[in-house]
């Protein structure tokens, strides 16, 4: 195959940003503010459209409730309609009512975790509004000290709320469970791992589906061998993408392991997990803490599109003929091959050929947008992740 | 209760040991030989036997084939009991034949794979032979580059030769499988963690448990809660017990971070798992590289019993009404008084009690055997772990 | 010697407490807030002289510039001694100014610095006017993506900035740098390391000393050797004792591996580290995000205490002998002896003898001093770990 | 400056080889025998030299001592010179012998001490016959168990060590001392971080210098800051290059972070650390467990070319002024535009430019070496990494 014919195996592929990218985050040492700062739902979206204007990748928004609530969810709708994108995932958010200090879905108070409950029911609800299929949860959950709570009696009264939430679901909603390694508790998470997301997924049912955060794991971990454990189960619903180098850094994804992210694609690409029907969503879930916010989103997105490029490139016949052959540095070379690549200027034709920019980060910069939001959001509040 | 009463819980709980600490043991760099090693199973039983006339706690003596390869397995079986333990669980081995370089149950050669699930044919034989009722098998498989297999085509052969092994079972047998994160590969292990573990259990079978080392795991991560997890999927087969700083250690129980050990003891006595009935078997599975091999186990064993006795002593109903209560301290102190008193007296009045030595360290030093077995044992090849 | 005799090895043994562990404080998730807390550095010190008075370990209180910044500072000592305690360390603040984004010791902008280096002109006139003899400088900075910076040029800049703030140290005055292996940057530290902090120590003088925060290393860090090299250098100028499972969690320090605090203070307790003539200042650096604070405080610095005690219980003829018998098992019993033993009686008892409440956690929860000031710290903002 | 000028810099970069990678190794679990391998010194330079002739890039050999004793080491000297290599550093081995099981350098026994360092004066003396000027000691020192040994006395032992084998050496040597996270001891290593040996090589003299193996570190440790900080200090000896994703997994460099290789060769890049008058030994120290090993040794001299090319790419400047400015994902990008750069072409034009193949790995499997060695090498014993 040409590399032209190659790179059409990204016809289709989609990548869905964050609302909350836009707006600023931080640590817990210090949130930086920055000008132009989206303000509201509705700027955001405009931010994200930006990024998809630019790189025809990521037409649609996640959005997080209560972050994104709104008085009238089908005019969000139709503002991002007119900015040529589309709503995402629901996210529901389980961290910052101060009635879920010791949990939520967890917790040992009904009436906590009925609250908890309720909230997703909104969060269903605004799915019908947006036309949205995704609820996403990230259960924040956990306990700082051993001891604190019955680790086992937590998950018994999980099951349960989970139960309830997955029930009010529309047949073709999706509930995308998300596990994470610690933080923002540090004894035990409650959904700590892929294991523990997986069980719950299938005492719910199909339609119940683990999300996989690239930051959400132990030092060491293989995540494509996760990445693939979860395909083979039927179980890979979403994707959070971004990088780390120690805890959930949430920086640029592809900005600290490049060749890590290339084998997260070719692990997907090698079963066609990047084909829309595959049911794959690929998500950013980033901080801009330091950076510019969409110029940070535009990085993300080309190098998503750039592992999966040289992922396909990969040779898998030679591959599996090296293996075979018990040629261990040949089938890695094979590897190694596609990765040394440079596809960046295949990947500037192919934006040219459908009426993109050739060189999207450049192209923003040139554009004046930064200057103009500046300008224009003064006043308000500026949107923060938290 | 009385603590007498909290220690009856004890009554009943046993631990097993593993034939191959008594052989030398090292690491890649070096095997340190040391006087009195077994030369034969025999020798290995009869040290084995010594730790438990001497605990009382260890009545159970793991094999591996073929490091314990005999012409009689009734003749072994029968010089066990004659020193007062029996034969627990048979161990394959993956690892150490020229054609399991890349892979055994994974190999992509059928012929590798017929030979490796043969071995496990044999294994079942020696288990009717010796009475043991539990299979243990540990997938050393693995790969060291990216790209060196295909990860999910070797998941595929790995469930294949799974359910050829399960099959020839015999219906009160039990398959443990074990997982472990690293080593002796560097890139992927193939059962690297307890959710794919759990998910080959589940597709062969109510008998299939999983074995969970304490020593194999990332970095950081919580293993009370996999405990919890396994438990309440009704999988938690067994455990290889030792203790770690950095990687696989392997080194006595309880030296390094005996808190954990108490906790993850906590968690089994809160279910009951410490009961016979349980079906959980709690093995040993260690390296003395330097130290005196029959000292390291029965200070092992020692240090099981010593935390499951704090675990018993966790008041409970406490724990629940802080939680409740939502104080955070206070749940926690609960659990810290139980591991802060020394229950050492107590297990010595408890041991004394049963006509075995209050301080089964002393009498060992005390009882000559080391010296004489030192000195009855030259000539031969000394057992190696390897 | 007696029980008591070995404990009299605790008299004159002093844990400093920091301002900031009784206002509130959390993750970038949330901050939760909590009845009774300090409005003012004067509430603080009240607080913290609380501690003291029911524990009597606790005689200094650490402060936080500018979280506590006031109009007199000659009028906050005197609070400080009227309530029983004095001020201890001024801790510096380079995190949570604007310009510091980039940087603030090692800051590209010659004016960023030069304000950075002022900041600190002020905490040494802080320290005259409190009486404070040791300035603590944890320095945040740090870069988020490779490339982002020159990693050396900072170091140059901040070797300068810091010659800047040493020279305008009194002669009884002490630089105490700190050093953090990540967070709240995520490619690379300024100081990441002991062997970072120590260099530039070597560099400015003799009253340049580090200081180790026991969350601030990577996963398996053997702490206690840090410990040791430090001592052995002469440069250990104080700790910050907390408690880690995963990153820098600022749990209650002897929570998570009460093992590992007894073996830090074995180290410190075999040279003679814990006598005041030593200079090493042990203070708390922790955050109470949702247990009772004051009552964390009250455990933290008992558990310190502890894991002093059973220190000092340690046979250490016995462990020389039993290394150079090569007898590794006995010389690890010997620790592991003093540390099973049960202090808590001792330590009641010599409470006792001194004035103090045998169970100061008992008599904190009876004292009625959390309602108390639930009732009349209304109004005002609560302070804020940030 | 034209990639061809910017390559130019590439003119005068060696990298040493170890004897050791061409013979077998492995795990603890098993060394796998391969066809071909050395079975003395003079094959296995033999096989070194066939990888210079491949790659020009690797014109010495490093012996390791006592694994490479020969009668006459002139002879061995004259054997690489006629096969167009030389005798790189000598490291010493303290890790085999029974004595060594409690310590070498550090043993509470003086015998034991001074026999290690009496194999440090036979290294010298090897150094002398062969014309080496690195005395490489890599110390294995260490403890299992907490209690076992006395850290502090056994740095005091070391030190004292260190001195005597120091003063042996001629005034054109240098003494390399390397560190290491763990391994082959599991609590304590004698010589555990850069800090540690820095420490030693300060109190030695200005002809101490650190090594730094890339395997050796805790996970998520920043090495290229480390490269730069001993750099800084004037105390960066050497490298041990290699892959690592868990432990010291010593697999080919560059196979399991292309981009850390990368940094880390872009900070040696930026203050000219690859000249040969920085006096920086790029070494390899790698395990081919499963795969070929002349084949992994010509891919990894490539890998480290590769890199250290793409880091001869980045744009200073234009890095400085994006720093100068904060433009974060500016200055990320650079870096990232070098290293995305495909450099493989470049450097094949520039290898047939110099009279190399082209491509060195078809080259060697073109060459019928490995045929040729598997026939002809038939008897004796294989050379073993241990």
């Amino acid at each position: 195959m040409s590399p032209q014919e190659v790179l059409s195996g990204l016809d289709g592929f989609t990548i869905e940003v964050p609302s909350w990218a836009y707006g600023n985050s931080g640590t817990r040492f210090k949130v930086f503010s920055t000008p132009g700062t989206p303000r509201d739902p509705f700027e955001k979206i405009a931010d994200a459209a930006r990024v998809h204007a630019l790189t025809g990748l990521a037409p649609r928004v996640s959005l997080h409730i209560p972050w994104d609530r709104v008085e009238d969810y089908g005019a969000l709708a139709a503002h991002a309609e007119e900015h040529g994108v589309r709503i995402g995932a629901i996210n529901s958010n389980l961290f910052q009512d101060d009635d879920y200090k010791f949990g939520s879905l967890t917790h040992t108070d009904p009436k906590v975790r009925a609250k908890a409950v309720e909230h997703h029911l909104e969060c269903v609800d605004i799915m019908a509004k947006t036309g949205s299929t995704d609820l996403k949860l990230w259960l924040p959950d956990g306990t700082n000290y051993a001891g604190q709570a019955s680790l086992r009696a937590r998950q018994d009264r999980l099951a349960d709320s989970l139960t309830q939430i997955y029930a009010a679901l529309e047949p073709h909603h999706r509930l995308l469970v998300e596990y994470k390694f610690f933080e923002p508790y540090f004894y035990a998470m409650d959904i700590p791992d892929w294991g523990t997301a997986l069980l719950h997924c299938q005492a719910l049912g199909d339609r119940a589906q683990v999300v996989l955060d690239t930051g959400h794991h132990a030092p060491g971990t293989n995540i494509e061998f996760i990445v693939m454990q979860l395909l083979r189960a039927g179980r890979l619903g979403a994707f959070d993408f971004n990088s780390r180098y120690y805890a959930d850094d949430d920086l640029i994804v592809g900005s600290a392991d490049p060749f890590q992210l290339f084998r997260i694609m070719a692990e997907i690409a090698s079963v066609g997990g990047h084909l829309p029907e595959s049911g794959v969503n690929f998500m950013l879930d980033q901080c801009h803490n330091i950076e510019d916010k969409i110029a940070g989103q535009i990085r993300s997105v080309l190098n998503v599109e750039q592992a999966l490029a040289k992922a396909l490139l990969v040779d898998t016949d030679a591959l599996t003929s090296a293996e075979e052959a018990g040629d261990v540095i040949g089938a890695h070379d094979v590897l190694m091959d596609a990765f040394h690549t440079d596809v960046r200027g295949a990947l500037a034709d192919r934006r040219e050929a459908r009426g993109l920019p050739r060189d999207p980060m450049a192209a923003y910069r040139a554009s004046g947008y930064a200057a103009e939001i500046a300008a224009g959001r003064i006043g308000g509040t500026q949107a923060a992740w938290t």
